[in-house]
C-alpha cells in the first residue's frame, strides 16, 4: 500500500498545492474532510467581508445599494459562464437552495409540468419541496428507487416516465448524490426526459465547483445549487438558480416579490415580473453573506476547474485504495462508485456502526459527516485537501477500528422529537 | 424658530447621546436621515462579525453548526420577548420579509382565510405577495384605499370587511406606513378584524425598534418584519416571522424545507413539520448575515425602547416644526400625521419636485429617500440621530429651495424597462 512518504510526494508534485495558503487553515492537525458540507474560508473573503462591512455598510450606508443592487446577477453571470456551462443572464444568486427549488418547481408546475419525478435517495429538502407542491396543488409525485451506490440512471428515469403523459414531467435529481457521491449522467438522463417532452431540474449542490457541468450542452431547463460547499461562500451563503434563457419569459415565480418586479422602485400597484432571470428574485438579499461568495469563485477559477477535477479524482481514488487495503477488513463497504467518471468529490464509507465511528473520528481530529443510516461521508475538496490528509485520516480511522476505541461513544444519534 | 444652538442644547440634554459612539459614523458631515432604510453599523457588530468569520467559520468550520443551528430561534426569542410583546417560541429569524410574508399568507389561506385584505398604500412587496397568492389559488384580494397621511383606519377595515364571510378574512397591513410614516392603531384594527372572525398579519418592518409593539396584548395572529432598519442588522439581514403559539400546530408553511422538518438530520422520507415556529424555516440560513443581527438588538435594549420612542417623537416633532417654519412656503406639504401617537420615526415631506430635490439633497450631504411619486422620506433613527442633524438637514433643504439649486438635477427618476 501507499506509504505516508508517498502521499507527501504526491502533494509535492501537486500543482494546486500553493493555493492551500489562500484559505484559512487554523488547525493543521485537524483533518477536514468536510469541505463538501462547508467549504473553508478563503483569505481573500476575509478582506472582501471587511470591505463590505466597514466601507460599504459602515461608511457608504444606503448609497452602497448602487453597488449591491446587481450583485445577484453579477455573481450569477460568473457562475453561469465559468462553472455551469450556461450564459450570462441565466443564473441568479438568491435565497436558499430550498426556496429556489420551491420557486422553480412552482413555475414549472404552473407551466404544465404536472408530474413531478424524483428518486427516493434525493436530498431531503428536494423531496420535501416536491411533496409540498404535490400536496398543495394535487399534482402527481413519482418517486423511483435509484441504485444506492450509482444513483439515478437514465434507464430508471425512462421506466419512471413510461406512463407519464408526454410533455408533463418535471424530473428533479441531484447531479452528485449527497450521500453516495454518485455523479449522474446529465446528458443521458436529459435525453430520456426530453424524449418524453419533459423538463429536468438539476440540484447542483454537491457538484458545482467539483465536477464539470454543462447545462447548455445537455439542454437542461432548470437548476439550483448552493455556494457554501466547494465554492467556499460561507455558512448558509445565498444559493443560485438557473433558468434556460428561452423559458424565462414564459415562467413565473410563485413568490411575487419586489426584487422580482419590473422597475422595482416605481413601486407600481400591480406586480409585473421583471425581464429575464431577475423575475425569480424575491426580497432584499442578505448582502454581507452574498458579498462573501465572489472571492471563493475567483480562487477556484484561478485553480482551474479541470485541474481541480483531476486532483479530486486522484484524492478519491487514493481514499478508495486505502479503504480496500485497510478498512474493508473491519466491515466497511464502499458506498461510492469506483469508476472515477461516475463519482463527485466525496466518498461514502458505509459501516453498521458509522454513527459512533464518526464521533470517535471527530475526537481523533478527523472531521467527516455522518449521514443516516450508515455512512461516513468523506469530502475531499481538491482546492485545499492534501494527499497526506487523506492518508493520515484513513490511518487514524483504521487505528480506531483496530483498537475499537469507537465503542466508547453512543451507538446512535440522539433523535429530536 | 428654534436655533441651531437650541438644537445643540437638546443634544446635550439627551440621555441617549452617549450611545451614538457605539455605531460607526464615518462621515459626520454627511447627515444620515435614512436609518429607516438601512440602519448604521454598530461597533459591536464589527466585533461579532470578525468572530463569526474568523473563529466560527474559519476555525470551527462545520463544527460551528452546534452554535448556529439554534440562532434563528435564539434571535427570534429576543425579538419576541423584548421588541414585539410576544413570547419565546413565537418568532423565528428566517429568509426575507417577502418570503416570510409568502409563507404566512400561504399558511393562512390553506387554513381557511380565503379573503385577503390590504390597503392600496401597503408596501409593494406585501401587495405583490398577496396578488401572487390570489392569482395562484383563485382566492379574493380586496384592496381598500387608505388615508394617504393617516394610513389604514379601523373604520376603513370594517368597511372592507362588511361583505366578507365571517371567519374568512386575512387582513395584511403595515404597522408603520413605509411612505407616510403613519402608525396604525393595531389594537383597534385587530378588534375589528377579530369581530369578523378574521386574522391579522402585521408587517412590522418600519415599526420594530421604533414604536411600541404589543402582539399578544392585541391578539395578533401573524406578523413579519425586517432587521435592517431600526434594528441595524445590516443590508438585507434575514427577516423574522411571528406565529401566535396557539396557531402554530395547525398551520403549515407552503415551503416544505429541511430546516422546517422534524428531526432534520434523520433525513426521513416524508416531510413532517417540526413542532412550533421552527416549521416555518426553509433552507440553510445565511449565518454570517444572521449573526450580525444580535449586537444591534442588544444596543437598542441598552438604550431602552421607551427612551428611544420618547426621543423619536421629539426628533420628528422638531422636523415638523422646521417644516412649518421653513419649508411649507416652498410648496412642501406634510405627508405624516402631526399627532405623535399616530406616527413612527420617519417624516414624509411631499413636493411635486421631490425627486430632483432628493438628488440635490444628497449632493448637499443629506441622505434621505425619495419615494414615488412625491415624497422625501426623512428617517430619524433615535439611537444615533441628533437634534442638530435634523436642524442642519432642514437648513440645507431650505437653502436648496431658496437658491433653486435642485433645478440642476434631472426632474424624474430614470425608469427601468
Amino acid at each position: 500500500m501507499i506509504s505516508r512518504a508517498e502521499a507527501e510526494a504526491l502533494d509535492r508534485a501537486d500543482p494546486l498545492a500553493p493555493l492551500r495558503q489562500r484559505v484559512v487553515i487554523a488547525n493543521p492537525s485537524r483533518l477536514y474532510l468536510d469541505g463538501n458540507s462547508l467549504g473553508r474560508l478563503p483569505v481573500a473573503t476575509r478582506v472582501r467581508l471587511q470591505q463590505v462591512i466597514d466601507a460599504e455598510w459602515g461608511e457608504g450606508l444606503v448609497e452602497s445599494w448602487a453597488q449591491w443592487i446587481d450583485l445577484d446577477k453579477r455573481l450569477g453571470d460568473k457562475l453561469a459562464c465559468h462553472f455551469l456551462g450556461a450564459a450570462a443572464g441565466e443564473v441568479l444568486v438568491s435565497d436558499s437552495t430550498t426556496v429556489n427549488l420551491y420557486k422553480l418547481v412552482g413555475a414549472a408546475v404552473a407551466s404544465g409540468k404536472t408530474v413531478l419525478v424524483t428518486d427516493g435517495d434525493n436530498f431531503p429538502t428536494d423531496r420535501y419541496v416536491l411533496q409540498g407542491w404535490a400536496q398543495q396543488l394535487g399534482v402527481t409525485l413519482n418517486v423511483f428507487a435509484s441504485h444506492p451506490v450509482y444513483g439515478p440512471q437514465a434507464a430508471e428515469v425512462a421506466t419512471a416516465l413510461r406512463h407519464v403523459p408526454h410533455g408533463t414531467a418535471l424530473v428533479c435529481l441531484s447531479h452528485v448524490s449527497y450521500r453516495s457521491g454518485a455523479l449522474a449522467d446529465m446528458a443521458a438522463i436529459n435525453a430520456v426526459v426530453h424524449q418524453a417532452g419533459g423538463w429536468v431540474l438539476w440540484d447542483l449542490c454537491h457538484a458545482v465547483g467539483a465536477v464539470p457541468i454543462a447545462l447548455h450542452a445537455t439542454g437542461t431547463e432548470l437548476a439550483v445549487g448552493c455556494t457554501y460547499k466547494y465554492l467556499n461562500g460561507g455558512p448558509g451563503a445565498p444559493a443560485f438558480l438557473y433558468v434556460r434563457r428561452d423559458l424565462q419569459e414564459t415562467l413565473r415565480s410563485p413568490i411575487w416579490g419586489w426584487f422580482g418586479q419590473r422597475d422595482q422602485f416605481a413601486f407600481g400597484a400591480q406586480y409585473q415580473p421583471a425581464p429575464g432571470v431577475q423575475r425569480f428574485a424575491t426580497g432584499t438579499p442578505p448582502v454581507v453573506a452574498m458579498a462573501a461568495i465572489e472571492p471563493g469563485l475567483d480562487l477556484l477559477l484561478e485553480a482551474g476547474l479541470e485541474r481541480l477535477r483531476h486532483k479530486s479524482i486522484a484524492l478519491t481514488a487514493l481514499l478508495i485504495a486505502l479503504y480496500d487495503a485497510w478498512l474493508a477488513p473491519y466491515g466497511f463497504t464502499l458506498g461510492t462508485p469506483r469508476e472515477p467518471q461516475r463519482r463527485g468529490s466525496h466518498v461514502a464509507l458505509r459501516h453498521p456502526e458509522a454513527y459512533r465511528i464518526s464521533r470517535a473520528l471527530l475526537r481523533a481530529g478527523v472531521v467527516v459527516d455522518f449521514r443516516e443510516p450508515d455512512t461516513l461521508r468523506c469530502g475531499l475538496a481538491p482546492l485545499y485537501t492534501r494527499f497526506v490528509d487523506v492518508w493520515e485520516a484513513m490511518d487514524r480511522l483504521r487505528t480506531l477500528m483496530a483498537t475499537q476505541a469507537y465503542t466508547a461513544f453512543s451507538p446512535t444519534r440522539a433523535r429530536v422529537t
